[in-house]
């Protein structure tokens, strides 16, 4: 930092102290060198303190975190949040505590690292009715496919130099199976549609089933491949849906490239906004916890009450997959003979769904199969599925290798 | 609007009541057809009502805005301005009455329509020390610049198509000049760094002088050209711009087209984020106005005291664009004779200016003439300057037709 640079102190116009840090390891290396007597292991040192009125939490993960939450909301402490899992889970139980005793939960680095989309939500953006978020909000999955697409190598090396470069965890299952884009898209959906949409209430495709083929013919078709988080509001009904999916190659969204996140929110007034920015690591969390601690310290200072997160009181309908209504990508593997698309574009036809480009790769003449790429115009979601059941049982049909949804 | 959407008394959990309208033309046509009595043309009436507690100006320009705008705040008013001329002219002096009164002055729609910008500033970015703030902030410009790039017309030809489309006035000085976007980045670069950064200490430059040809000779040289508001922070030293530019083609800010606008803010923490959405219009200004209005709402429903602008106290040096250090695209038309560039290479040479490209084109061989595109490396921007006016003078030199500055 500047030598002039202002402090937090300064930004809040009180002075900050810091108390205490909970940790599970008092011996674990640390590049900060703390006072003595301030890392403690014993919640009861925060909790049971009254002079410390804030607590930030970046623990992660539901237990104990969530419960710490709890603790620290119900001893009137104020609480600013990193944790996506146990805001998505319990958000509303969460926010109804801090309510109920008057204090602010802010969870700004929940979602999009750096990226003000939170507090966009919850203030700036306030006055639109949100119709959709769209967004990149997973950086590992992003550079994993980002490798693919450049450099066209497969999931497993992608992943393993993902790991080898601290953006992947050893177990790479919540990223890559896209639960923590489900959970930052609860958030997200919840905030922007006023009313709670679960994570258990959105679809999950993870990325593991992309080949590097399917870049190759995306980028044929003029799309990219992207782990897109999407959650709409239609005439009364709310779908969310984690997926990788293809998107055109000059859309903004097409472009977030490596660990990069992107969240494009389309209101009725402000028309689509997209925030650009690094979704994660240490100093964008830090930048919104600190952004968050600043808040509510100027709340403080003023005795403000806390920041409320509006709800609606209405009901959407929160709609499944199968109602979906998009366009899809079909990778097929199929038997290199005459006759087999007539039979495919049969059962597509009789469901309902229009062939929009057909790409026939002879991609294994020695054992006389070929790739067949399909791409459709708008289908219905439960039709596609139905249809790729029985495109798979064909004979001429060795495997129905991918499908993946296209988003306009 | 949904049936079921919020409105705007239920996203402050107060009643809103529109009092008055204070217009210039009482009989001018309007779309919305409002309940006699509301409509007046005397100031008194807003000023003197003591009921009226929050203020929305969407006057624009100086006189009689910012008077207005002045004895509003004095009055003990809340006020929600979309004003940039106002609050880059005389934001210190508003900001100021605000405080003395003990009451807000919020500008969002000043700056970027419904990207929410300087809320970010204010707010959720705020734990950063800002580096620098780039930004494509004129939509009009934006549009005029795109037109000529993609559809290689020339500038008149593109002013009179964004006329026609509505998105420049008659009169499109205060938008092709640059004096809407120094007037914006004034507002973003003095929230940035927590100082005033006045209009008048920001280099202007317009894009009338921009030709076809610069736009191929610089896809040609891989960038894109772009009116880019620019201000940095840099030990100790602000440095603020506006200019057309030449910027890296796979930049996020050169594939930011038609009236859209974006912006770039560089932090300590966050690093890179960028916002991206439509700058101007009826939607995105309400957006940003409405969102103020929301904010201020819920600080009178609690008794908040006001949202404050951070300053620091400290007194950065402004620099002049002489003292700017970047790269430069020179186009010379020329005599088409041996030995011109090694005179102009001379000159260059001698003010330690060094050459990174050179493209020559042969464009009116039978007038023996010929245009010359020079790129440099990093140079002192008063050598460039200097050496130019040398070359200008040079017998084989007709004209400096341009000179771009590079944005990295």
């Amino acid at each position: 930092m500047l030598d002039r640079s202002l402090g937090i102190s300064q930004k809040i116009g009180l002075p900050v102290n810091l108390k205490r840090i909970l940790v599970r390891d008092p011996n674990k290396p640390r590049d900060a060198v703390f006072p003595s007597g301030l890392i403690t292991t014993n919640p009861e040192d925060v909790l049971a303190d009254p002079s410390i009125q804030i607590v930030v939490e970046v623990i992660g993960g539901t237990e104990p975190a969530a419960q710490y939450l709890r603790d620290a909301l119900s001893c009137g402490k104020h609480v600013v949040t990193a944790n996506k899992e146990a805001m998505a889970k319990f958000g509303p139980e969460l926010l109804d505590l801090a309510r109920k005793n008057r204090v602010n939960l802010l969870f700004e680095a929940s979602v999009g690292g750096g990226i003000p989309i939170v507090g966009s939500l919850m203030s700036q953006l306030l006055a639109n009715d949100i119709q959709s978020i769209r967004g990149i909000i997973n950086g590992t999955t992003n550079y994993i496919l980002t490798r693919m697409a450049y450099e066209h190598t497969d999931f497993h090396q992608a992943l393993a130099e993902a790991q080898q470069q601290g953006f992947a965890e050893a177990d790479p299952t919540n990223d890559v199976e896209g639960f923590d884009a489900v959970y930052k898209l609860s958030i997200l959906a919840s905030l922007a549609f006023h009313q709670r949409v679960s994570p258990d209430d959105i679809y999950r495709q993870g990325i593991t089933n992309l080949q590097p083929q399917d870049f190759r013919y995306a980028q044929e078709l003029g799309y990219a491949i992207k782990s897109l988080a999407v959650a709409t509001l239609e005439r009364g009904d709310i779908r969310g849906r984690v997926y990788p999916a293809l998107i055109p190659a000059d859309h903004m969204l097409a472009k977030v490239d490596g660990v990069y996140n992107a969240v494009e929110v389309t209101g009725s007034l402000c028309g689509q906004v997209l925030f650009h920015g690094r979704g994660a690591g240490r100093g964008p969390t830090t930048s919104a916890v600190l952004g968050d601690l600043i808040d509510i310290g100027r709340r403080l200072h003023s005795n403000e009450p806390p920041v409320s997160v509006t709800e609606s009181g209405h009901a959407f309908r929160v709609q499944p997959i199968d109602e979906l209504e998009t366009q899809y990508y079909l990778r097929l593997n199929i038997a290199d003979q005459a006759g087999v698309l007539a039979q495919i574009a049969k059962i597509l036809g009789d469901r309902r769904i229009s062939i929009a480009s057909v790409l026939q790769k002879d991609t294994f003449p020695e054992e006389q199969r070929a790739e067949l790429v399909i791409t459709t115009h708008p289908a219905r979601d439960a039709s596609v599925q139905e249809a790729l059941r029985l495109v798979a049982d064909l004979d001429v049909v060795n495997e129905v290798s991918n499908m993946l949804r296209i988003e306009g």
